[in-house]
């Protein structure tokens, strides 16, 4: 008879106490970005489907995206950040300075069936850098600093937060010194990035490419990458580039930096560093973010060869997956009312609304509760329901004597201030 | 040969400086909606198809909406606030404390062909004040003041705001008092909504009721409506109201605001008082936020009886109107950077990640310039390019001595300074 109250399956709803919790998180990380020179850009949530993807094969890619027509423009919702910041970037490349920063904190779709920890609609965090035909290895250093940097500004929240750094080039120049034919290495980069939740790796690898091959592979793991020094110069490029990032990372004091070759990331337009934030205390989220290098993004929208450093954090994955643990105490942000303002009858309603505006500039939170034809009980259930921890009451005795009557709600006291002394509301619970 | 650079039409895309002006307003409406105990939701753009609409005749709504269908599942993306607030607050009703506040800022869908100023995707600040069975007239003035509030803290971006007051009781009273036949009454309504954009609306009136009516209903403009006081019981309440409605506002010293009963609101489920609010110095805008009290919006998700009164700023419509008219000062937006800082070889690195931290700690905007390749030259064109005030230098002399070289862009002057001495930088400008 009713209609369905709840979301549709893999989307998100959060109560407001948690909601504020999550904006909380997120604005902490934009404001680090926004002081850090990066730039907003909110982006449109549908693009066309010639934008989204390459393909022709409209079946297979409907069951992974939201895609409909309007009257002849086949069109979907976007699915990450990158797609339209290339479009966007290739667009407005008059428009901008280079290397150029920007980051977009939106949602995004993915029309798949939904799973548990995988959301049909999530935000996630973008932040790139972005220049015209070459990008010092300098900012690499950068994108890593600045994300380490906003997940600190929220480490109070979320609990301390790691970064493992792998290489792309370090497997480009391994493969070709194990002259492995480049037919196999999607398959080996996919093995490699999965390697801790696959079975038998190693066996995977072998199957591929021998059993010669496999187990210098396997060496990378458990003699360590070092040991590959000297044999190759571009495997020793690779190695003094991560050799020289954990340098740096180390002289500005992070410790929480470490290189790990099984690091390569999905997807194959990465060409040089990756990375993959993971937290310390619920591993089980698995990579809270991550990004690398990249070439060459921009090149189906225009001749311009963009190359950039970029970084995406889940950001509904991470934060709803805390919440979703109850291992996070969100106390703080259940008891966030200072001040239940009862007004006693329509009389004082003028008065009160002052009083409401004064408390509001001296920073007090506060709810007014505006039932003047309620009981007084009713209007003192309301206070405590929402946890103020003071009542402001507001009667015709109050409005005549220009005075406020305040109750503390945990101690039940009660006392009558004038007006004026508001200003030292903030010395109060001293004297109650 | 290159996918197409620009966004789908109806699809709004701004440059970074117009970004930050969009994102600056938002913002400080925002704050202005926590600091009032109002709860931010953010609710999820698809929603079931039923949930989004009572009618079955698909054909004729998919004209008007994004509509699309993954397994079984009808869905479209929402197209006002409403719709999901009803069902969120009807499946919480037990989460939540009634009288509830809410506010939404979140994307808006419509997939009508796109017209100037209208927007096939855009953004809206939805704020309500939900009780259950009843809520007091005086949210009504909560809700005014609010919003009120929320305009004044973006005076300086935007412009002055005025808002215009009507009563749907005055109506109801008034056709009732008429003797005029419900049957013509929505249609009645969207003519007095539309009154002022109409070539001849007392004629269109007249068609419908017919002479004496139509004249009676034209008195309220050209007489005003206090012509009718002390004529019928339910004329005189809703007209007290009104009167009491603005006489609290003048006591809260808020001169902005009139009377106006041509203010109808377009949605059939307003009960009670509606306004719109409108821009002082841009009128072509038309309204740019409006609201109302409404009565049993949840029905169709629960037997709980919700009343609420709430309003919605179209706030892509404003800002990006405001952008486009070419009449907003936005170089505040455009030249946000302090600091340029300028990092002349490698070895420098980590030092200059030092100096960029302390900087960002003394709360400068900074933006590194990490090319170290590149010729000085291009390295102070980077700095003249992103209009920095200050570029700060690091090369092997400064990080040697643990000092920066500074440049005033404007003047040229340049000096040194010890790293310790950063701390009063704040007192600079004199110095050169």
């Amino acid at each position: 008879m009713f209609k369905p109250t709840k979301p549709l399956s893999g989307f998100i709803e959060l109560l407001p106490y948690q909601q504020k919790y999550f904006d909380e998180c997120s604005n902490r990380m934009k404001k680090v970005l926004d002081s850090s020179g990066f730039s907003h850009i909110d982006l449109p949530s549908i693009e066309r489907a010639e934008v989204l993807t390459d393909k022709d094969n409209w079946d297979e890619i409907e069951t992974q995206m939201f895609l409909f027509q309007k009257a002849d423009t086949k069109m979907g919702l976007r699915y990450d950040g990158t797609v339209g910041l290339s479009r966007y970037v290739a667009g407005h490349i008059n428009d901008l300075v280079f290397p150029s920063r920007f980051y977009q904190f939106a949602k995004n779709y993915r029309g798949e069936r939904p799973q548990h920890g995988r959301y049909r609609e999530f935000y996630q965090l973008d932040v790139d850098i972005l220049g015209i035909e070459n990008l010092s290895e300098n900012y690499d250093l950068e994108i890593i600093l600045t994300l380490i940097e906003s997940y600190r500004s929220i480490e109070d929240l979320i609990g301390s937060v790691k970064v493992k750094i792998g290489n792309r080039k370090f497997w480009d120049a391994f493969f070709k010194y194990l002259n492995i034919d480049d037919k196999y290495i999607r398959e080996l980069l996919i093995i490699i990035d999965k390697k801790d939740k696959l079975k038998d790796y190693k066996n995977d690898i072998k199957d591929l490419i021998g059993e010669e091959k496999a187990f210098k592979i396997n060496q990378v793991f458990t003699e360590g990458y070092k040991h590959f020094l000297n044999k190759d110069n571009n495997l020793d490029k690779a190695i003094f580039y991560l050799n020289n990032l954990l340098d740096k990372l180390l002289q500005l004091n992070i410790k929480n930096a470490e290189i790990d070759l099984s690091i390569v990331r999905g997807h194959a337009y990465y060409t040089g560093v990756v990375f993959e934030f993971f937290s310390d205390n619920f591993p089980e989220l698995g990579a809270i973010g991550g990004g690398g290098r990249y070439e060459n993004l921009v090149s189906k929208f225009s001749k311009t060869k963009i190359i950039g450093v970029g970084a995406a954090v889940g950001f509904s994955r991470l934060i709803v997956g805390l919440i979703d643990s109850n291992k996070i105490d969100l106390s703080n942000f259940k008891n966030i009312t200072d001040i239940a303002l009862l007004i006693m009858d329509d009389n004082c309603l003028s008065y009160g609304f002052e009083i409401l505006s004064l408390l509001k500039k001296l920073n007090f939170s506060v709810i007014p509760y505006l039932e003047t034809d309620k009981k007084i009980k009713n209007k003192m259930e309301f206070a405590d329901k929402i946890n103020a921890k003071f009542s402001v009451i507001i009667g015709s005795d109050e409005l005549k004597n220009k005075t406020v009557s305040l109750k503390n709600m945990k101690t039940g006291k009660q006392f009558t201030l004038s007006k004026d002394s508001l200003f030292d509301f903030n010395k109060l619970e001293k004297y109650i």
